[in-house]
């Protein structure tokens, strides 16, 4: 058989929904995973332990592959650039990659491409936020560190010099953005190969609790096909000009005078294209492997006229199972996802699913699952 | 955590595509493979390589199971009951699955029950099928022996007491069964589980070419409301009957007389079931392993008003992968499944769906992905 062998580094729940995905396919896939109990190595047959900061680790584990792609960001640079040069195949890669790693590069790289983005520049201190903020309306001012940060890690909302300090004693460089005034948050989904061809998701509407994502609803209640398609030709143009190869997610705030900025991006399977799993003709998981090996992409159109997911995060129940019997039995349709991640408050440790033709009701499903598995309700 | 382990007898396709369904579920699933490159051995994470003919290979892998369920129904009688004499979960049990491993067994007691099969009975030599033949309506008679049979093995359609003698040379008991009338293949898919719960598929229509499942429209076309209850209701009988826990694949005959007859039981995912994967709000495999766990059953409703399953056949070229190119550009919607088997002439390979709301041609885009990824066609 020469069915490729795609390896991806990093042993998350992306990884973990990866391996399903490509089972199908019939093709060979590997992980690079931290331990032998994160969530893909629990499942996939094939996992290398091992340090993703350590380049030998990932030449070695490189050697195994006919192309590999991630789970995540934190592949130092250097580390991409270097396995480029030995002729391993990176899909994304570090051109594009570092994109989704240093939000300073990646807000110089939109600019200079005519994307819109909130206001921003890099700051040194906090006086220098102070000036920022009187260039920019004033405070509240968001502070993020170019790098590491996510899931509201490594962000901070401002209002004023007195608490501007903290980012900077992390000693990376911290970019200064605008508040926006948005009415929501979208996502625009995409996925490009190699060859060029890409494909784009419906636009998601992508509700934050907490700076991490609660609830996405596809496709986005409301939402004008200007407005969508604005969106979606943002994401790819992005893709294009960035050379993404694989799945893209385009984070947007929808401000109240009816702009779309880009917040942030993803160059690999993302939380906003969860519900494609039960709610698109192909999923994202498909659909980027599909791309990471230049194959004709799948249909990404929606199958109902609503998916609703939400995520489930951690409580104060160590065990999640019992309440299958619970959720499976009141509602038949549901579609749970759990990555095999122990229960830990706030972290997100599987989704569920919903789809059918009235969106209050799908809504209330899944937001009903998602709660009963936490522990927050009991009926 | 406290989620279950599952633990499956078997290493080929259904094992594959059952790990792939049990996921989501955050289960752990391990399987008993004959060797580690079978089907599912490539992508199950905990795999044990052994004989289940052998009695201790087999206790040895149930003692790290919560549940053994099954890929086949080659694991001898004796020691299933052995294993359930110890205190194992088999789901199914051995008194139902015999009723999938011994024709014989099958016949005499769905005729207990009152469910309707082509008129059978266990003869002795070949002089005794003539006599078989005289009963009812001569000429030709279908032979099988009792044990072993699949996929057209182990079964003959004799014409003359001449041709009759093979069958007994195996030496296992061999059942007569009058040669039917039929208009067409069904398939009644049920799932049950220990608290008594079933759900019924759409019954569909299995096209068989050579003994061997080629394609299944889902659902049957032009089967009547009544037809369909009917054997629907056959179905969810004997599984209440004969105690059957997981999925029950019933392969019938529409006769010309406009009777439903029992052909074959499997207690397993079957290939008639395939098409849910991509039809079903639940797929057959994502049931079985609710089932099993005795977990509420998803919804068995279809997704399209027409799904289609072709298999796909080995041909001549080796390497499938190449044909992905033009199938995938030709039909974004269509939904491949490989099983990471080497191509030998006429070996299961894999299978294709597709859905949509014409027939035709949804039937088409299956008939042609199945046909150019064998190799018979080439545009």
């Amino acid at each position: 058989m020469t069915f490729p062998v795609v390896g991806m580094v990093g042993g998350g729940q992306l990884a973990r929904m990866t391996h399903e995905a490509g089972i199908p396919l019939g093709i060979r896939f590997k992980i690079l995973s931290d331990t032998p109990q994160d969530s893909a190595a629990q499942v996939v047959a094939d996992v290398t332990v091992g340090d993703y900061r350590d380049l030998a680790t990932l030449r070695a584990f490189a050697a195994g592959c006919d192309v590999i792609t991630f789970d995540h960001e934190h592949v130092p640079t250097e580390h991409l650039r270097a396995l480029e040069a030995e002729g391993v195949v990176l899909r994304p890669g570090a051109d594009a990659l570092v994109h989704a790693q240093d939000k300073g590069v990646m807000r110089t790289r939109l600019a200079a491409i005519g994307v819109p983005c909130p206001r921003n520049r890099i700051v040194t201190d906090a006086a220098d936020v102070t000036r920022f903020a009187d260039e920019t309306g004033g405070f509240p001012v968001v502070l993020k560190t170019v790098r590491g940060g996510y899931d509201g890690k490594g962000v901070w909302i401002v209002r004023s010099e007195a608490d501007a300090g903290q980012p900077f004693r992390a000693g990376v460089p911290v970019l200064a953005e605008e508040k926006v005034d948005f009415v929501r948050e979208l996502a625009a989904n995409v996925v490009r190969s190699p060859h060029g061809q890409a494909v784009a998701y419906p636009v998601v509407e992508s509700v934050q609790v907490n700076g991490v994502c609660d609830t996405v609803i596809a496709p986005a209640p409301g939402l004008s096909e200007e407005m969508s398609a604005r969106a979606q030709g943002l994401a790819l143009t992005i893709a294009r000009e960035l050379g993404v190869i694989g799945h893209l997610a385009v984070e947007l705030f929808e401000t109240t005078d009816g702009r779309v900025l880009v917040n942030e991006l993803a160059m690999r399977p993302h939380n906003s294209g969860h519900w494609t799993m039960d709610g698109a003709g192909t999923s994202q998981f498909a659909n980027h492997l599909r791309a990471v090996l230049d194959l004709p992409l799948g249909d990404p159109r929606p199958r109902a006229p609503w998916t609703v997911m939400a995520n489930v995060l951690g409580g104060d129940y160590p065990d999640m199972y019992p309440a299958y019997l619970h959720c499976m039995a009141r509602d038949p349709g549901l579609k749970i996802h759990m990555y095999g991640k122990d229960v830990k408050p706030g972290r997100k440790v599987g989704h569920v699913n919903t789809y059918g033709d009235d969106l209050a009701e799908v809504r209330e499903r899944a937001r009903h699952a998602a709660d009963y598995l936490r522990g927050t309700i009991d009926e």
